[in-house]
């Protein structure tokens, strides 16, 4: 995948260099370039943000070297244009897969108060990342990019699989234990070192079930309970009683 | 505030030498720490994970890293120690502003398929960004602590204000303009080159309710209306037909 992020603070995403995504730009499967809108500012002190009109605090990002930057990467890249913003639609599992499927993106973050509101014409979509504020766009296109890219095929290696993660399932985890067996007084649960598969899989998908239920009211109600889900529930509530 | 952050990619975290939060350590108002868990793995390979009890795929990072390392930032951090995981309260602006008045945080990055359940017990607290899956905690951490940063006095500086904001009034923003006047043939909206003050205010708080209810519905419902609001709202929608 060709990606251009446009910002006015390219060396942020260096941070890309490193661990998966790093890796996967090495074998060439992502191609992430940043790019720096001051380059396209015309006014001779490479201005990139004025007052706005109608008063008030902050200072607001000029159409001009947006739109001239867009314009100068769109010679390149043929991707949707994807602004970082608070007004967005906000970003989850599915649309990080929607988005993983396309061959080229661009991203453009905004900074201080906004952006003009003409320069809008030339995004095709607005994303947010939650409901809180940050310096910028960069804070909030660095993790949706993350998000993206490791469902690119071939970048995440065999044993880094994702099938069985949080949100893909649409239920949270289940605890995960790795050696030793004993840890501070606390040992695995017996069930994991048993060996027998059908067990281990109830009591992962029974674990599942119950964070989920305690910890997110909200994804558990929309979650679609199977046969075995309710009764697994019944079993752990019943057995606790 | 004193912040120290656990990851394996300790280089990730040279992200907040730039801009804002740069600004706000360099003028010593923030103090951020990167330190490396795979220093305190006491395996000779210096090896942090392995792989999980019960089969499956990923690997799982050890209990023993984690908790020495937790342990050796606490002799001089007495803050909360924060998981960034998906099975975390999802953040957002209050949360935020609670976190901005503690005065030391300890973050603690999660990499692979997970962390051994054992070592939750010397953790305070669980955030998750968002509905979306990363490749580690490093992804969610950096804008979660950027976000929580900004709110600390000082580190805006003054034309930066971030009363008007997003999610701080619980409506999107309104459209803002900077020069010129015209841009492609599209103009500033007369009302902001009035001068009129009452107009102005008016003209955006109409803005901020109609793009909220349009986009965000669930923000919209959820937002008390003044009767001044209702007025506005009436006049657009009235106007429109």
């Amino acid at each position: 995948m060709k990606i251009d992020i446009l910002t006015l603070f390219p060396e942020m995403f260096q941070i890309f260099n490193h661990s998966i995504i790093g890796r996967a730009q090495e074998s060439s499967l992502i191609n992430i370039s940043a790019v720096n809108i001051r380059d396209f500012s015309l006014n001779k002190h490479k201005k990139v943000d004025d007052y706005p009109y109608g008063g008030g605090a902050g200072m607001v990002m000029l159409a001009q070297p947006i739109v001239d930057s867009i314009l100068e990467v769109k010679k390149r890249n043929r991707g949707k244009v994807i602004f970082l913003g608070p007004r967005g639609k906000t970003f989850n599992q599915e649309i990080a897969k929607e988005l993983s499927k396309e061959e080229e993106l661009i991203f453009l973050c905004g900074h201080y108060e906004g952006i003009d509101e003409r320069a809008f014409k030339y995004i095709d979509m607005e994303l947010s990342l939650g409901d809180f504020v940050l310096t910028g766009g960069e804070m909030a296109c660095i993790p949706i990019v993350d998000s993206i890219c490791r469902l690119i095929p071939g970048v995440l290696a065999s044993e880094e699989s994702f099938s069985e993660e949080s949100f893909y399932s649409g239920l949270l985890e289940y605890p995960q234990y790795t050696r030793p067996v004993e840890f501070q007084g606390d040992t695995v649960p017996e069930v994991l070192m048993s060996g027998h598969h059908e067990n281990i899989r109830k009591w992962r998908r029974t674990q599942s079930l119950i964070i989920t239920k305690e910890r997110r009211k909200d994804l558990f109600e929309s979650f679609q309970l199977t046969k075995e889900d309710k009764k697994l529930l019944e079993n752990y509530y019943g057995r606790k009683k």
